[in-house]
């Protein structure tokens, strides 16, 4: 059991018992015998966040192929990097955007990538929490179909090691799965009771192609093949008409909105106070670093408040209230988690941040100031799953993290 | 004299030489006494920002009154908040954004406010450089007009105690100010040979309110009035149409890009590309806390660069240096300050990175990692003409200035 004493909460000091994974008790006073008492004077505790889309291993591109048209940076840029990437690899990867997830506050994310047994094996590690998926991209050809079914299968079947870890599937995109590989993954998330994740509408192109290709629109053409439900995510979907709106609210399908990426792709600005005003489930994710260049949620919480208000040409939308819940509480319901608010019965992921931080000051809102003015040096301690995975702002292997990532590096540049 | 040892500088490592408050000299190896020689291992040298538009002492307002309409925000929230203020607290409010700004790279800002003794006081004691204004405001009212023209003509025959402030004047805008006093204005700074601060073409509205009230737009009516020029710094200009961006070129007129600021209160995007690519003199500025809420050029570069290609519908602009040089150089430039790039005579305006920041990494391209992945976490030192206003992460006094600040904003909000 640890115990917190004299933490802000919601602008009242209390204490909070965490017993296991769990926040058990919160009260004015907590008189209890705990394995560790942790003072925390001057400290707030707050969610942490669940980042719902991203390719953590992508790290090593950080800053490459700036200000290129999407075409153009996808192959000069990234698919010949790429090409160069070898399972060994993927460890030290997903270590290095893990240790960013963590300064940055959050504790549990979603993946989309190759080689995920490195990555399996980081999250492990380092204790936080994600939703990792077997990815099938058969461009259209028989036998990588084959091939994708067939390893969904086995990685579904391995036996998953680790409580925090949900094992998922994602097919690619529409204009990179064929009809057949989405229809069997779908299938096989429903045979295994987990999830399917896909990129939807990220472009106008994906959209003009698709009722080119088929007739209709990408939501309407997976709700048609049953790919939409309570257990999907459709990350970026920044094109959705009024039809496609109301099948992804019918189905309960969730959308990871991730503004940074669609800006700096060029991808266009969701309508977010629209999908909101609709009663959609929206999430947020930073996509990777490749687009972003950061895996913050707390920069990303700040576009999409200004985006959003931006879009919908009003400032009354992309509240604060609103902004901080779908970066937190919306991402860990979406798979099912219990977490995302500070409340007796939750799981015990927080962060806790300094209230004396230059950033946090004057404390009017802090809500607002964790959306506008904060960054990672707000953030002192993150807990996941009732255990630090950041304490004073002491990242176990830190260091060793870093060397063994820019050796990693230094190997895809050669 | 201060020696730097081994520092990354545009991707090679180098020597550098402060001589008083100049860079006089760049080379491989520099083997020469100094009063202080800092081993710059895995440090990189970088411009420090200069932030052309804030209104420093703002910052008890920080999260107040969110997702607001302006004019709501303004009649509810800022002015009854902002009518307690007393001259004895502006000292307090200015070194509280003094210290974030240098904790976020920043060693010159361009103020407006009320009240600057307090601040000036501020900007000495603590180092950096500042374009302090007197700032008129008449309202239209004869007694207020007079008033004002007598304190800017004693504010500017003081003498300045520091080279590193620049003394000049704001008019706040054309919708507060009379003809009469901008035009007295215009002369003073003549006279005086300083510098023209006004809040131009903001929003739609100030330029429809301007079109019914003078028969033309915010710019043309100020360029006849003639009170544009090289030595004029217009902030905002969201809203210029092709005549007005002629009249900003042919006049050598300076732009305060404020992209935040901008979308949080709904006054739409400037088109940046549209004035880069016709040669006007862009900066950027990060406006006031109350509506941004961060006094962090880092993010605002970030956003100018998101907005830039969302506004023109394009990733080919927004580009990473250009972004980059309009943060620093531009800035410098535009108050006849010779900084914003390391170079042998510039003044020795600079910070360091810790080349091993978790942000930082890899080193594909350090301005892009700037822009688009860095916070405040990445900088160690902070110098400003010559001196460190940060060392190591320390910059003098802080927690006596965060309980100074906190005690303000408590006899404000009582």
């Amino acid at each position: 059991m640890i115990l917190l004493q004299n933490v802000f909460l919601n602008n009242r000091v209390c204490d909070i018992l965490i017993d296991k994974n769990k926040i058990t008790k919160i009260s004015d006073k907590i008189n209890m015998q705990a394995d560790e008492v942790i003072d925390c004077r001057d400290k707030a505790i707050l969610p942490s966040f669940c980042n719902t889309h991203t390719h953590a291993s992508m790290m090593f591109l950080r800053g490459i192929g700036e200000d290129k048209i999407l075409f153009d940076w996808l192959h000069q840029e990234m698919f010949p990097r790429e090409a160069k990437l070898k399972p060994e690899y993927m460890y030290a990867l997903s270590r290095y955007a893990i240790l960013e997830m963590i300064k940055t506050g959050t504790t549990c994310f979603v993946d989309m990538y190759f080689h995920v047994s490195g990555t399996l094996k980081a999250v492990q590690e380092m204790g936080l929490r994600a939703v990792i998926p077997y990815l099938g991209m058969d461009f259209f050809d028989d036998k990588n179909t084959e091939n994708d079914i067939q390893r969904a299968v086995q990685y579904l079947e391995e036996p998953s090691e680790n409580s925090r870890i949900k094992k998922v599937l994602s097919c690619h995109s529409i204009y990179t799965c064929s009809q057949k590989l989405i229809l069997t993954f779908v299938e096989l998330t429903k045979k295994y009771n987990t999830y399917l994740q896909l990129h939807v509408s990220e472009t106008q192109k994906e959209v003009d192609d698709c009722v080119q290709k088929f007739g209709c629109r990408p939501a309407e053409l997976l709700y048609q093949w049953g790919a939409m439900g309570p257990k999907t995510l459709f990350a970026h979907a920044v094109h959705l008409n009024d039809n496609e709106i109301q099948l992804v609210k019918k189905t309960g399908t969730t959308l990871a909105h991730c503004p940074t990426s669609n800006l700096k792709l060029g991808s266009g600005q969701m309508p977010l106070q629209k999908y909101l005003d609709a009663g959609l489930k929206l999430t947020v994710g930073t996509d990777s670093v490749a687009s972003n260049n950061s895996l913050s949620m707390i920069a990303e919480m700040k576009l999409a408040a200004l985006s959003a208000k931006n879009q919908a040409d009003s400032v009354l939308v992309g509240k604060v209230g609103d902004i901080f819940q779908i970066a937190t509480k919306n991402g860990f319901e979406a798979f099912g988690i219990k977490a995302g608010e500070i409340k007796e019965g939750n799981l015990a992921d927080f962060i806790l941040v300094d209230m004396n931080n230059q950033f946090l000051l004057p404390n009017n809102n802090l809500k607002s100031n964790m959306i506008y003015a904060a960054d990672s040096s707000c953030i002192t301690d993150v807990f996941c799953d009732g255990k630090p995975v950041m304490r004073n702002k002491v990242i176990p292997h830190e260091a060793e993290i870093i060397s063994d990532f820019k050796r990693v590096c230094a190997d895809l540049a050669a």
